[in-house]
């Protein structure tokens, strides 16, 4: 069981060895350089652990796992030449790093290289898969320019926040299991569950992160507190506490993050001290839960039966950060 | 055979009538723009014109067509934002329309349609066709990354040039001739023939494209002369130039266009008299004549004879001014 739980190593191992053009250096050298960062590879991760809920020979669907890797990573490049973003997992940008032509130029590359992974897998239903990811692919793009929206927005509703994030991150994570589930041949109404199963996971995850960066212990979550409040960024709970207040209050949450009478410390103790007043840490944390609940519930709709799914459960309880 | 001839009516046609997402309207009105600026639809054309040497029935491969045509209009929207260009077509770039953040989105969207569209083409040898496809985009972004390496060296050999305009412009003519082949179901070697008529057909129309910029007849070429002269390309004319001439000229052709003491027209001059003194507009001229005989070669080594061929020829005279 333990070598299902962890296909970290494998999909490691994967990358590492994957055959890759060199020249010219200035297109692939950045390509090597941002997949060789690190990071959890959730979406390979996931997508394999939903395979060897079915199946155990997971070395033939690996080119598609590498496949979610490159492309989401590619989304990393792009968004972060975009956001102006300087460091990523403790590594300078690529924008930063090269410029920004060589952000766009090898971003596009890694795109390009996602979609001939998903096209190199060439097992069960590959061809539903490459479909499936082309449309995910697509959606993650509206998801992108919703959040862009957003920034200039100060109506946005929850429901279209949700949205957002929906499109934004959840649907790789859905993408990633059904993936799995679909190359293992798994029933189609078990492909089904896993993919609501992962989307909820997703929203459960993208919410929890807008509640750590304020109420998040910074030696565990890894950054410092107050980032989304300094930056003005709509989050469940800015969305919730403007929905909630009064006017002048409102105008306080709008004004606070721009205001260059406040020190970043008292930018933040103003806009945590709205929140708490207003119930919003209760309220977002039952919302984490309630999506959490969601998440289980469609995995325990597929056909494996509450121990068969374990190791996926698991998995993603670790993810949260949460008992099982 | 008129309507086997012109291909341009059905290509817009379809691409009006391509179903389409309209929210987020930031994402999509963009790629609209584009697809709307009109052009020669040279790719699509010439895929469903060597399809149709063999069977008549267009409809079913224009997926496949549409998708080449998104794929070259994204290539377009992020090289205009890379190289900071103002306008395409008579129109204002999409970075300057909108902004560059917009530029790099929407063309990360057009490049995912492009998938989309050829995913859908599900006739025959559906599987090779992607896969050429996808192969084929990655080629082009390193032709562009050669293309900017060319900007700061002084020593482009003329075999690099060549390799380079294959990449970037050449193999996507080659791609669009050799899947309207397979997807007709042409024998191997047909298909084959056809990659390498339109690999050597774009090889004549770039270094045309290179020659008519200093020799052209401005009312005829559409573009004021001596525009690569002005900005130090390293084109055919100037890296044989160089090649060709001695330290002092190799000098005065490489200061030429950075220096501030002439007017364009002073500097278009004297590059154009060094050309004219090294022999270099004859030597052009047989470069491209001996590409255009080479893909004519290519051409009729397809099973179709000089006959079954000749609407295909008889384009590609089209586009290159020529008479046949």
């Amino acid at each position: 069981m333990t070598c299902k739980m962890n296909m970290l190593p494998s999909i490691q191992e994967a990358l590492a060895k994957m055959p890759y053009p060199t020249r010219p250096e200035g297109l692939y050298e950045p390509i090597r350089y941002v997949l060789d960062m690190g990071g959890k590879r959730l979406r390979p991760a996931l997508m394999l652990l939903a395979y060897s809920l079915y199946r155990d020979d997971v070395d033939c669907v690996m080119p598609a796992a590498i496949g979610l890797e490159t492309y989401h990573n590619h989304t990393l490049l792009h968004d972060d030449l975009m956001d102006r973003a300087d460091m990523r997992r403790g590594f300078a940008t690529v924008h930063r790093k090269w410029n920004d032509n060589t952000a766009i130029l090898s971003g596009d590359t890694m795109l390009i290289m996602a979609f001939e992974k998903f096209l190199e897998y060439d097992g069960r239903h590959s061809d539903e898969i490459v479909r499936l990811f082309a449309h995910t692919a697509r959606e993650i793009c509206e998801g992108q320019q919703y959040d862009v929206n957003f920034e200039t927005r100060t109506d946005v509703t929850i429901e279209e926040y949700i949205e957002m994030i929906r499109l934004k991150t959840s649907v790789l994570l859905a993408c990633a299991a059904k993936v799995g589930a679909l190359a293992a041949d798994a029933p189609k109404a078990d492909a089904d569950a896993l993919y609501r199963f992962a989307e909820k996971l997703g929203l459960a995850f993208q919410v929890q992160d807008d509640y750590l960066d304020v109420y998040g212990d910074p030696r565990v979550f890894g950054k410092k507190n107050g980032g989304d409040i300094l930056c003005g960024k709509k989050t469940f709970l800015l969305i919730h506490a403007l929905q909630r207040a009064d006017e002048a209050t409102r105008h306080t949450l709008l004004s606070t993050p721009a205001d260059p009478n406040l020190t970043d410390e008292e930018k933040i103790s103003t806009v945590t001290v709205i929140y708490n007043a207003l119930g919003i840490p209760q309220l977002t944390l039952e919302a984490i839960d309630a999506f959490y609940a969601e998440a289980h519930h469609n995995l325990l709709q597929t056909s494996l039966g509450e121990a068969g799914c374990k190791p996926l459960w698991d998995y993603a309880c670790s993810l949260l950060g949460r008992n099982k």
